[in-house]
């Protein structure tokens, strides 16, 4: 039987959405089925080597904007994020409770062969490099790209 | 002809997107789909038995996430909120033109035999437990059993 | 070869989401996919005639409802909206980097042949007519038509 796919378009940058497309991405490799992930706009905050505030980009905006993402440690839970805290309180509740945390899931996600895309357009409005991402990102690609490697499949927008 | 089959993800507890997520899965369970609607994370306070604050959970952390988060009652519209007046006045608004309100959907949604499940790990992480859940509620699980039970369908993340 | 299809739920009103469901809709067009777009809830804000804030709707409320949400030039960024100024700001840096404005987006949609429909119960909860929304708006619909119409294909909520 042919292995089952599935593609997410990892739009959001909150630490909450993060979680769930790693857990969802995570949850079906285990599974044996074939995953990937296409990282754009907010998402890219999620792979960007520096975890925290950098004046990554070309251009005054794109730096100011990257700047006030910032990167991994950055990302805000959408609700309740209490100027920020709530994802180091919600990662403490994890790992109380022996859930895998956001890191974890990123480590394991790579391990068990997940295919890292990031956005082309979405690199270019924002002036982020190739270079800027996590080495595990495989391809720059476009849309229609990632859409056509993913025709046979799921598709899920986080 | 296979029944088609829709699985939902419902992570939002936004009023409007929980709103949306029964209204897709009563339309489809009209027309005959097999439906299966996952609760995760804030998704799961639809399904509070306790529809107001309460401090839900083991763990300090968790009892106060809990409350704040609260139950259907205290469901945010994702924007215009006006600090929780705007989900009524939303009501209101369905109600005057015959519109099924959000509890009038759920109990729909039970009556076409639609299956509920939650997430087995943002249970864990939220302290909640199957009891503290609607009696509809008819199993706790994992990501990747749930992925292997929707694999044959559409999958929408809301 | 069947043509592959692509529909979506485009429910929310945010520029930054607007942009993402018109690229992935472009983009799936650009390969010849079918592609259907349901416009629901703040959704609806993306096609209104009126691109500014106006008393659209019947009843006070939704006046209300429609004027605070406005048109297409009201779409707030979901993030870092400084006000309202980001979505302008964000739109410069698209055209430095010769990226499709959201305007643009809008117009190759309608050439490439894309199904614009809208939703039937939102148009009556916000007292929205057909009338109110761009002319390439074909058929107003209620969900179970939109997922009978798009069941051979993919289905992304965003």
């Amino acid at each position: 039987m042919e292995r089952k796919k599935l593609s997410i378009v990892c739009f959001s940058g909150d630490f909450d959405k993060a979680l769930a497309a790693f857990t969802l991405a995570t949850g079906a490799a285990a599974v044996n089925w074939e995953v990937k992930m296409f990282f754009t706009f907010w998402g890219l905050n999620v792979l960007k080597k520096k975890t925290g505030r950098a004046w990554i980009g070309s251009g005054v905006l794109a730096k100011v904007f990257n700047f006030l993402m910032g990167g991994k440690r950055n990302l805000p839970l959408s609700r309740l994020n209490f100027g920020g805290a709530s994802p180091a309180l919600m990662t403490g509740m994890m790992k109380k409770n022996n859930v895998a945390t956001l890191d974890e899931l990123i480590v394991a996600a790579k391990e068990l062969g997940i295919d890292f895309v990031a956005c082309e357009m979405a690199m270019h409005i924002l002036g982020i490099k190739k270079d800027d991402l996590d080495d595990h990102v495989q391809n720059v690609v476009g849309v229609a790209t990632f859409l056509d490697a993913s025709k046979d499949g799921h598709i899920i927008f986080i």
